[in-house]
Formats: C-alpha cells, sequence, structure tokens
C-alpha cells in the first residue's frame, strides 16, 4: 500500500509503502518434572498493551526470521532457545491495537531453563503449566490454544 | 531498524522503520491425469529478475496472509484457489537481489485449472510436472524442494 508521510521540515509528502510489520514469537515449551504439568514461558508487559504476552518482536532488516527469534529470546527471557518448528503465522489487521503486525510464531525449547530472567521490556518472565494460563494481551490467547491442541494431539498420554 | 530517507521537496531527512517486507506465494499442486506426473503452476515474470517463478507477490497493510495469497492467485494466475496448508517461512536476506523480503509460502489447489492464464505481470502461466520443473527465479528452487520432498512423503506410492 502506497502511503504519504509528512516532512518533518517542510512538511512535503513523502511517498512510501506500508506493508504489515513483521514480528516473530516463540512458544517455549516447558517439560514438567514428575506430576507436574508441561508449561510454556510468559513475560509480562512493562509496555502498552499491558498483560501476559508470549516473548517475541520486531524482524530486523537483513536477519532471517529464526535469527530474530532466537535473539528476541535472549533479550526477553534470557534463555538460548532452540527452535523446534514452525507454529503458524498469525497476520489479522486487529491483533495488534497500535498497527498492522504479522507474527511467525515458532515452537522451541529452552537449553538451560535455569537461566530465565525478565529482559529489559519485561516486568516478569515465568513458567506457566499448560492448563494453568493467564490471559494474554494481543492474539496470543488463540496462538497459545493452538499450541495447546497441537501439544494434545502430539501427547495424547501425555501431562496437560 | 531505523532508516533515513531523504524529502523529496527539501532534502531533509525523513526517519523510519525498515523491516522485511512480507510477500506471499503458493504452490498450487495440479494433480495429474492417469499416468501423467502431479505438477505445480508457475508463472513466467515480466519484470526482473526475469524467469519462471511461484506465483506470489505482497502482502498489502490491512489483509491477512491468507487474503493476500488468494487475491494474487488471482491476479497472477486467473485461479480461485483454496489453500491448503502453510509450507514455511523464507527470509534469508539475500533471497530477492531487490530487497530483503520475507515470503510466507502456502500450498493450495485451483478450483478449475481450466482457468488458467496469465496476469499482468506474467508473460505465461503454465504447469510443470513435479520431475521436469525449470530453473526458478529468487529461492524457488529450494521452495519447490522442499514441496517435492513433502509430496514425496505424503504420498510415496504417488504418480511423482
Amino acid at each position: 500500500m502506497e502511503i504519504k508521510k509528512p516532512c518533518p521540515h517542510c512538511g512535503g509528502h513523502v511517498t512510501m509503502y506500508k506493508n504489515p510489520v513483521p514480528t516473530v514469537d516463540v512458544v517455549i515449551l516447558v517439560p514438567g518434572s514428575g506430576a507436574e504439568l508441561d508449561g510454556v514461558v510468559l513475560v509480562e508487559r512493562r509496555n502498552p498493551p499491558l498483560g501476559w504476552a508470549l516473548p517475541g518482536g520486531f524482524v530486523d532488516y537483513g536477519e532471517t526470521c529464526e535469527q530474530a527469534a532466537v535473539r528476541e529470546m535472549r533479550e526477553e527471557t534470557g534463555l538460548d532457545v532452540t527452535l523446534t518448528g514452525l507454529l503458524g503465522v498469525y497476520s489479522d489487521p486487529s491483533r495488534d491495537p497500535r498497527q498492522h503486525t504479522m507474527s511467525v510464531v515458532y515452537t522451541g525449547t529452552a537449553r538451560d531453563i535455569g537461566s530465565l530472567c525478565a529482559g529489559d521490556d519485561a516486568g516478569q518472565a515465568r513458567v506457566f503449566a499448560l492448563d494453568a494460563l493467564p490471559d494474554t494481551v494481543f492474539d496470543h490467547g488463540r496462538i497459545l490454544a493452538d499450541f495447546a491442541a497441537l501439544h494434545r494431539g502430539l501427547n495424547p498420554g501425555g501431562s496437560s
């Protein structure tokens, strides 16, 4: 879509192309030990919209989506993450109230969950059991429901 | 990534954010009849880089990737396509020599392959058997190889 943005110096119109802004999110699966249910990592956002969310962020020009996903996990959760699959691409224009973003969502696993700590943009980073997830912002409730359905299908006799 | 673009009126710097530009492509499977091998639809590009390519294009601000995929198939191939799956997301910064694009690649099937015709941006639109694909531009050779491997896995006794 071609849009015109005013020049901050002269007010003239500068033409540019506007597309959905690409982001990445990762559902980091944390296997439960013993009777514990399997869980996932969520972060509490410091910036609006406030609330719990999957860790993620914008894809930079010049990096792949997979590189962006691994980088964002380090920045937001302190975790060194191995990606395990592609869950889906979520691009409903209303998914983010600020602008049209589209998220490439991966599944992943942490090399050492003991390293979990909130990054600068997050108040907290925590593991939530899949049957006790909090309300989340954006369309992350739908993404987590899709993930939980996949996880149940793959682990019909599993711990969650 | 924050970049500065010169204003065409005063030359002053206009700050903007630059991200990979999202695109969609569809591998449209055309089942072979009788002894014919299964095939896919490719289009011959009128614009550089010239050559055969999967049909596809840019995702517009305000539409989902799935909507963009269906719209682009109508525009580039004349086909009314039903999407059947998500093949992958291809985002290597060198995949397009013009700029960093990332493609969400779907699989699909045409409601009426008899409607196949090249759109304005394409010289030709044709079905190629999976074992007789031409050289393609961008990273479409890799995408088609990924698709062919998936197709062989799903149809081990199939016609291709």
